[in-house]
């Protein structure tokens, strides 16, 4: 049996950017591709014209052009708008259809790690929900099932660096983990990911971090510095592809609002004789291993 | 009966940055609230100290200043981050609760609006669900229900407008819509309000919206142009306060790969006689509407 | 101008079922509606066919029926199974739509109250989430945030009792709400309401319970009774609308198997210096209010 | 190095009733595990009781017990209620953790099938979302990637058939499908598993689903019958284990007023010359295959 007949013209696109190398042998082994063009289509074969069962791209068709597609069941418009350009009309008094691939804008997830998933953490990951990314986890203090819960992998550090393409770094300063995100670990991640320091300067060697920076092996963002505020004069300033803020991530004043909003819960149950639930407790086992500096202004 | 006692010293952050007036008005009229700070609470007086129930903030404290507390059922760090400032062995002892409100980062949501809410729309939107934002949709081809369904709020064009932190203008061009975005809209909008231009440039008033722009009200980013690709000394390249990007938006080979996807996997339902499900198909009633120029290059 | 022309033949429905009382009048106040049948369609004057734009219902159509439908623009079958009763190939060639509304099963929502939201109450609310319930909570030990948390509205014991179509009991038993909910609580239940009782028979008041039932004026189900195993002579076992289960809620093989896995993780977390994150603890302030009684067996 | 000591007397459940057998292998790897009961552990050696880490159950404990458990970390309750059976102060004095493994109830996902994946099927699987269930479903006439997007499987009949715990069968009457579930396909389920049939009775040879049903080798709902109203002398009212219902599955009276909307809207936008969005429109390709007849009354 022969294999329906298509005709290809999806400028601006291409076969080969629509679809990766397998795929095309595939359309390949199930149809006969003819590449043509807007300009060419109408003078192909009338033989040919009768045959084809798909256009890929939307080429300008006049009644007669359309006439001659005898065969045809559908246009696929691979450059996301539709155009003025055919009768449509009588393509659907046929029943043919016309089609575009519009829907795919902004599905594809990146791989994105997290180091940390306390509060800060969790509220990343939130933030970055829309975005469907594969979300793998770094943290020693949570079982694996917590992770789990919030629909990201839980992963060994190394996995953490090497498979992502973005990594946010929200952990937490402890007395073990002071500058644990050193040169090594810099190295370890894919050239060109991005690392975003949200957490405290303390949990990266921070000349290492401004070299990864600096080599473009990485591209860089921080909220938080080894001093702050950061001196005008400090050489990260002037590495490009080094983001910088001033350690103001999450300082809305909404998010204040609401810091008030679980102080009056909590005191409200505690009046009442019961535990706080709204604020998060410091707990017996790790408390004595923060090591965080407060910071000294809003 | 007398009002519970509470010690406050929250810096760096201070009660009226956490409480809104009427929160702050409804904490005074419960408790009974001294201001003190870090170096003056272990000077207050004994009875004083004996009746605090709550610290708001978390002041150095050494065992003996623990044990003059002695109603003491929690402290409330609002900065996040524990300190190691504390006897806290002592306090868990006593089943004095420490706690932070580390939780809020990030959780409050914008006003948003959508202008078009086919595919570009909804894409805008799933991206912007982990921000929880509420979002008004202004699309008339569309029925309440379908945006309701995605989440979002139907509302007029002066609503979508006038209400909204962000506006995203995702519209396909029309045969009724060309400019349909001019100066009076854009004075609609709020002061300091974004626009985002994400579907075609002839959607808007170009020079309206440049002017919006330059004058400051309104801040924009724009991802397509009156012509493409932009010229080099067009204008709106020196505006501060206007972002460009050149007509990349979802662009990414991940999402062209999708595209194909779609195309081979609606050829497959045809070859079965089967409609398209994939790909979304124009509509007889709509289709000599649309008015988009194609675009010349990927 | 005159209102366009709809004929209604909908059955086995009618447009008091599909419509309520001021959607009817809408309805009639858009468009001229006539009433008709299958039968009698055909027989309708030549310009009231040529005037109908769209039928409610979907009637037997031959060819040239269709053909005098000369405003026709949709059919909607509103019993959800297309029929094989016309020629549709005319009708699409003719860009008329035939639609059905088999979308809406199982959309409606009933008005539900969950008494005490502890973890059972959390699994009720976690399964009723597919049937889109509008959920109205009681529990005085949780913050409203909490609660609102899940997706539920917080409210007080009066609110959940009268104005849910179905009650869930999940409150465990405390020094404080031994047979809290009595005659005078289901008393105030809906007329034909459901009480599922989960939690521990000693949190109502057993015959006042029996008595709502027996009376017809509540239906109700519980898993706990005031002796376990049930008496066979008990005389709950006789009343109609008393539905009995015996104390299995929950527990499934592989219920069991996660406590294990939380079990072992804690353990886990503790020989690492860690504190538990999978079971949940008990509380210095409520642990002494708890005043379960075992249970005997599995 | 030694093992941790484990003192493990968890009536009313047991150690192989919550951990499955690898599991129970790597608790007695990692643990020293001493099975006693409530009334032997008071009895245990001084040593023993020094030593031991956690305790799986809830024994009683008085004071001079809690104090020989020298190295008691934490005990876990695994019934689910707390019990008012030991000095809980002087437990969270020490920071011993006393913990239930509540959170698990209806937790567990059983293996559901889906036949036909219109819109009843996606209602059914709206509707069991709540259960969290492993969801498979078969529709040849739908793209693999629209059964993934509602959070299923896509998966052949014979996988369908064979691994589900339940079977929901949701597809339309067609040409091509009458009676392609039949006796063979029965005999390829689960024993002891549940078919519920809820779109129309010429799907399955109803006779082999009866046997199906008398042999105890499936459970079985049916919401459809070859004969509607079902006579009351049928046979299949006399099978225990075939559960019926009147073909009323999703006929509330909401639902018919949501028809109406649907309705509404669809004529709203005709008029305004869009296409309808709201209801399920016939597809050219398919509708010749459908082959329901009417149901005869509401």
């Amino acid at each position: 049996m022969e294999r329906p007949l298509i005709l290809s013209c999806p400028l601006p696109r291409s076969l080969p950017l629509i679809l990766a190398p397998d795929r095309l042998a595939d359309l390949h082994a199930r149809y006969q591709v003819i590449e043509t063009s807007d300009e060419e289509l109408p003078g192909l074969p009338d033989a040919t014209l009768a045959a084809a069962r798909y256009i890929i791209g939307q080429p300008p068709l006049d009644t007669g052009l359309l006439a001659r597609l005898a065969s045809l069941r559908c246009i696929f418009n691979v450059e996301s708008n539709l155009l003025p350009n055919m009768p449509y009309d009588a393509a659907f008094a046929r029943g043919i259809h016309v089609v575009t691939t519009g829907a795919v804008f902004a599905l594809p997830g990146a791989e994105v790690g997290i180091i940390g998933f306390g509060d800060l953490g969790r509220a990343v990951a939130q933030v970055l929900r829309g975005f469907r990314p594969r979300l793998s986890v770094y943290d020693p203090w949570l079982p694996a099932a917590r992770i789990r819960d919030q629909g990201a992998r839980p992963a060994d550090l190394a996995t953490v660096l090497g498979a992502s393409d973005v990594v946010f770094v929200t952990a937490a300063v402890t007395t073990e983990n002071r500058a644990f995100l050193g040169a090594a670990e810099f190295a370890a991640m894919r050239a060109g990911a991005c690392l975003v320091l949200l957490s405290r300067a303390d949990v990266v060697d921070f000349p290492a971090l401004m070299a990864a920076a600096a080599s473009g092996h990485l591209r860089v963002a921080s909220d938080v510095f080894p001093q702050e505020p950061l001196p005008a004069d400090h050489p990260v300033r002037r590495i490009p592809g080094f983001l910088l803020s001033a350690h103001r991530a999450g300082a809305l004043d909404s998010a204040f609002l609401q810091m008030g909003e679980m102080v009056l819960a909590d005191m409200d149950l505690m009046d009442r004789g019961l535990p706080p639930m709204m604020c998060k407790r410091a707990e017996r086992e790790t408390v004595a291993r923060f090591r965080s500096r407060p910071v000294t202004a809003n």
